[in-house]
């Protein structure tokens, strides 16, 4: 069973009132809302998905302050849940932002906002959807959560002030890589689950569980996405898009078809921005065990992340045993994902 | 005595660390930082100067919770403090994404960071001083200041969006002139006030007037501000720069005309963009109470203000006091301010 039907009338209702907020509020961005938004496809839903689950299967815990106040545990648990409309707010805010910085002219296979719509639109519609989620924020009432959110929203931007300002001798360190990739996916991830788990009222031991698991399985998924640029037919022809290193962008693969192929080096300095250095790059890539490797590294992150869910608290309803183990499936399904 | 020099240690302590988290964060950032911050305008500070003088006028208040604890009025008044400096970021902030939005070349005489670097560094200098801003503002600890801030930066996004997409009609509205104008300026000024006395620990009531106070000094700045786009020698020729009018703005000094001079009416629909529009429209200004009837506008607001700090609370120290009176000539130097 798809471990996403779980949380399927959840994950509706966030992107439903999402939409609903800003047709109402701000009529003049719904095109391009609706746009964004109605592309539908799964891996935008993924942090809100996670965070559920993780909401499910870390329930409130009972408080020595409420002891079997079923209207505050009710509170609470909405609290839990509107991070994850929260996380995914930022992060298409983040979306948003990016592809205008970057001028890309597409997302995911369809065009941007900002082409078909203007940078305008783009920056507009960001900065809404950062101010709607600070104001939902504050509704949690929670300070420590305020704040794991607030450092996950710093971390997104210094992930794309690093990504924008590397100098060339730093697009070879592995160690740059990695740290890009927690800042713009791994932070969101950790510190929303982190988030959930605090709003919850859990234990110190168990906000770390879910500060890990989401760490892991958020690099385990930045790695196969960066793997995926290489691998996965894309548009009408089927070819990969190669969409990082058209942008300039060595990634997992890459860097370790490097330490095979030397001769690659130069090419990652200079950005590939030499006629043929993409085609070239990906030939060496395909002839070196890089892509086995990235996909090595993403399975030791996705394990990690599968044991720290094994070591939180076992949850005392089934639904929530079912989220728990949805928990784990999601990991090996970050795996073998096709695109 | 100037009522800036009360609070100007602390003054020059926010823009120097502001400036310093830039440099130290994100070096690419600090050319932009330097650039904006250096220019070092009086306007720039405002804010940052009346939620200051508001933090001496409210001093912490006596809390049963915290009888006589020197330590905890100390860390609650630096949280006072640390209001300043969260205002004055998310102005920088939204001044930053404003400039690219507009297309702005110049901001206060010199070219716009957009201009001089870059759409890119106006965007992700915006971000970042965002994201450090909630950072800053998860330090504070008060779930009421956070939905404060966060309602602040959302007002600020919608004012944006509202000047974004009038329709040609509603450039005729003064209810919609003065709603953007209170959207735009007023609620930052008025939900900064009102989250340094919520952060003092402050009674609704003063909480209340200094949300008032705010408002109405927020709505008697921008509607000289409004003024002196038509009014103020600008540039090497002396002329007024009528920026306004070039971005198709109609501000208080137009709407009040074209009360007179119905014929201004389809300019300000077609927002000045014929041949000769602007020279006209600043004819009819001038031949109209225009400029008159938008100062008393302005010194209606400012009275309110000063009437709202003679309501609060009188401060126990001589520099509470001080600050507390330097907090009315202020509402004065709003008015007769020449730039």
């Amino acid at each position: 069973m798809d471990p996403f039907t779980l949380v399927q009338d959840d994950l509706h209702n966030i992107s439903e009132k999402m939409l609903d907020s800003i047709k109402n509020e701000v009529p003049m961005l719904s095109s391009a809302a609706e746009y964004f938004f109605r592309m539908g496809v799964r891996g935008k839903r993924m942090r809100a998905a996670v965070v559920l689950l993780l909401a499910e299967t870390l329930h409130v815990a009972p408080s020595a302050s409420h002891p079997a106040d079923t209207e505050w545990i009710a509170t609470q648990h909405d609290r839990q849940k509107g991070v994850a409309a929260i996380a995914e707010m930022i992060h298409v805010a983040s979306l948003l932002h990016d592809d205008v910085l970057d001028s890309s002219l597409t997302r995911r296979g369809v065009g941007s906002v900002n082409a078909v719509m203007g940078n305008k639109m783009a920056i507009l519609g960001g900065d809404f959807l950062l101010a709607r989620a600070s104001v939902q924020l504050a509704e949690l009432e929670n300070t420590k959560a305020v704040w794991l959110v607030a450092t996950m929203l710093d971390n997104l931007v210094k992930g794309e002030v690093l990504q924008a300002t590397m100098a060339d001798d730093s697009l070879l360190d592995f160690d740059k890589y990695l740290l890009k990739s927690f800042l713009k996916t791994g932070s969101l991830f950790a510190h929303s689950a982190k988030a959930v788990a605090t709003v919850g009222g859990h234990s110190v031991e168990t906000c770390q569980l879910a500060y890990d698991y989401g760490k892991s399985l958020g690099l385990a998924f930045q790695v196969i996405d960066d793997m995926l640029d290489f691998t996965a037919s894309s548009g009408m022809l089927g070819k990969p898009a190669h969409n990082d290193l058209k942008s300039g962008l060595a990634t997992a693969p890459v860097l370790f078809a490097a330490e095979e192929f030397p001769g690659l080096k130069p090419l990652i300095r200079r950005r590939f921005k030499e006629p043929g250095d993409v085609e070239t790059a990906s030939t060496w890539v395909f002839q070196s065990k890089g892509i086995e490797r990235s996909f090595e590294l993403a399975s030791q992150h996705a394990e990690k992340a599968a044991q720290a869910v094994r070591e939180m608290p076992m949850p005392n309803t089934t639904h929530g045993r079912r989220c728990q183990q949805a928990l784990i499936e999601i990991t090996q399904m970050v795996l073998t994902r096709k695109k």
